[in-house]
């Protein structure tokens, strides 16, 4: 048995999502977001990812992180802040020695959906009935980070990882 | 008096340059550079220059921290590894509580220089000059730190910062 914690990166909303996943069964923990108020300075945003991270992780002991690799392809001034806030994401695993993962959005949608063009609507759904949730997770942050988490789950239980030789899962 | 450090972010070189400003005159302390080994994981250089940029702090005790503002205008993969590298320096500063400043590079070279298209070869010899140095800093990043710390020390001497309104020099 294992438990992971899943992070959707951001600045303004950081999706985390908790499971404990034991063979080929997933059970949900916990999710949600942390938020830092726009008004606030860059680097205050930072210090409260930084610590809600560390805070996460004493609370609920994962035995791996599981976050998503970042990608510029969309608003790069987003992205800008996005890497900010991911790299003290990192630093918060790497204090606490967490073994931390990364995974690409497409890897979580054939992991989770079974193909690369799922919606997100399908993948929250798809969420929902891989952890028999009542209802979809909410925000989307926080069943993306779910995602991620089972992501992780099914990698790591699988044949491809068994040397820990694979591509899949690449440690970061 | 004012003691000033200033970085330019990056993730395998980080420069740092500190100086003391005092009225219109410019003294040099120091420069390097902090380096992470390109071999070692992403996080464990993240959490190398946090410490380094904390030790830095501890043993200089700046008043203030200029920092260059990130853009994406040229390798965009690089530019995710530096803004991770960008982030953990905001935090360490946060946590040190000291007052952060940042500046793109045309507010630099203008300060520094005088106009914006100065070459990187003019830059490192207008630094020298101004602090008085037998040669040019080494490597090109500590050099560039060292220039952002002068252009603190300008703008925030200036009539245009008198009332912490101004909008060339902006709290991060």
């Amino acid at each position: 048995m294992q438990t992971i914690l899943g992070i959707d990166p951001g600045i303004a909303t950081v999706g985390f999502g908790i499971i404990r996943a034991d063979g080929g069964k997933n059970e949900f923990v916990r999710c949600g977001a942390i938020l830092t108020p726009a008004h606030q300075r860059l680097s205050v945003r930072l210090q409260q990812i930084y610590y809600d991270t560390l805070e996460l992780i004493k609370m609920f002991e994962p035995d791996a992180i599981a976050i998503e690799e970042l990608f510029f392809n969309t608003n790069l001034t987003t992205g800008i802040s996005v890497a900010h806030g991911r790299g003290v994401v990192l630093l918060a695993g790497q204090e606490m020695g967490i073994p931390m993962y990364e995974y690409t959005p497409l890897q979580v949608k054939q992991a989770i959906a079974g193909y690369g063009r799922a919606s997100k609507k399908q993948m929250m759904e798809m969420v929902k009935r891989l952890l028999n949730l009542d209802s979809v997770a909410r925000p989307d942050d926080a069943s993306d980070a779910l995602a991620l988490a089972i992501t992780h789950a099914r990698f790591s239980g699988s044949l491809l990882n068994i040397d820990g030789g694979n591509s899949v899962c690449s440690t970061i």
